[in-house]
Order: C-alpha cells, then sequence, then structure tokens
C-alpha cells in the first residue's frame, strides 16, 4: 500500500481572506510578529497498489481533475510506502 | 525569517465525511484502487525573527490555542530558514 500526502496551496498572486482572518485572529491573542498566514488544504490518499511511478501518474491526475483548482492553486505531493 | 507550516488531521478515529465524499468522488471518475482518502488543513506562517526554539513554543501555543481542536485534530508543523 502507498500513502500519498497532497498540499494544495493558493498561488502566490491569489489574495487568501481566510489566512488574514487566522493572521489577525493570531494578532488579537498577541503574537505580533507575523509576517504572513496562507491556508492551504491536505488530502491524504492510500493507494491499494505498490507501483511507484504509477501512483505519481494518478495522483497528478486526480489533482487536475478534481482536487486542485489549477487557475487558482498550486500543489505538490509525496508519496510513500504506507507503514514508512 | 522563518517559515512554519502546520499540517492538521482529524484523529484517527474520527469519521471524515468530507474525506469519504472525495473518495466517492475520486471512484466516480474511474480511481478504484483508494483504500482511504483523509482532509486536513495546512497553515503556512511567516514569522519576523529567526530563533528557531522560540518559534517552535510560539506555533505549539497558536496551534493549542487557536489552530488545531486537540479533541478531534491531530496536528505537526515544521519550521525552516525562510528561502531554504
Amino acid at each position: 500500500m502507498l500513502k500519498a500526502e497532497i498540499y494544495i496551496t493558493l498561488k502566490k498572486t491569489v489574495s487568501d481572506p481566510q489566512g488574514l482572518t487566522v493572521k489577525h485572529a493570531l494578532e488579537s491573542l498577541g503574537y505580533k510578529d507575523l509576517a504572513d498566514v496562507r491556508m492551504g488544504k491536505m488530502v491524504v490518499i492510500k493507494l491499494n497498489y505498490e507501483d511507484k511511478n504509477r501512483a505519481e501518474k494518478k495522483i497528478n491526475e486526480m489533482c487536475k481533475k478534481l482536487l486542485a483548482n489549477p487557475i487558482i492553486e498550486d500543489y505538490h505531493f509525496k508519496i510513500e510506502k504506507e507503514g514508512a
């Protein structure tokens, strides 16, 4: 079994109101030294096979078709043997 | 400047309807070899200082106070020099 961890972030040029809200909330709790806060998504997919090349191809497809919005989001992922 | 990447995931014992919905959506697109899909959050915080020990302490506090819900979520993070 393989485990893919996919990280989806807004592109740098896209404004992130959720991140801004979290930044303000943290500042109101007394954390004043924050330069920037950005929110992202994480998807963990476990795959019923062991072929890493196949997994890489499939995960890329899944990101493009469903998980990420390529207009405003970037993604990257890592794939490892489950249990490693 | 330091960059902290925080990953927040639901605890294993907590059911994840959003992950299940994504799993079904991927299956309906033809990806049948999925064992499990779980969704998580990612927060990227840039800090206006260089002291890694201080950053580690502060990020831990932020997670406990605001970012994660310790009843149902786990978190881990990594801190690195921005630009590295």
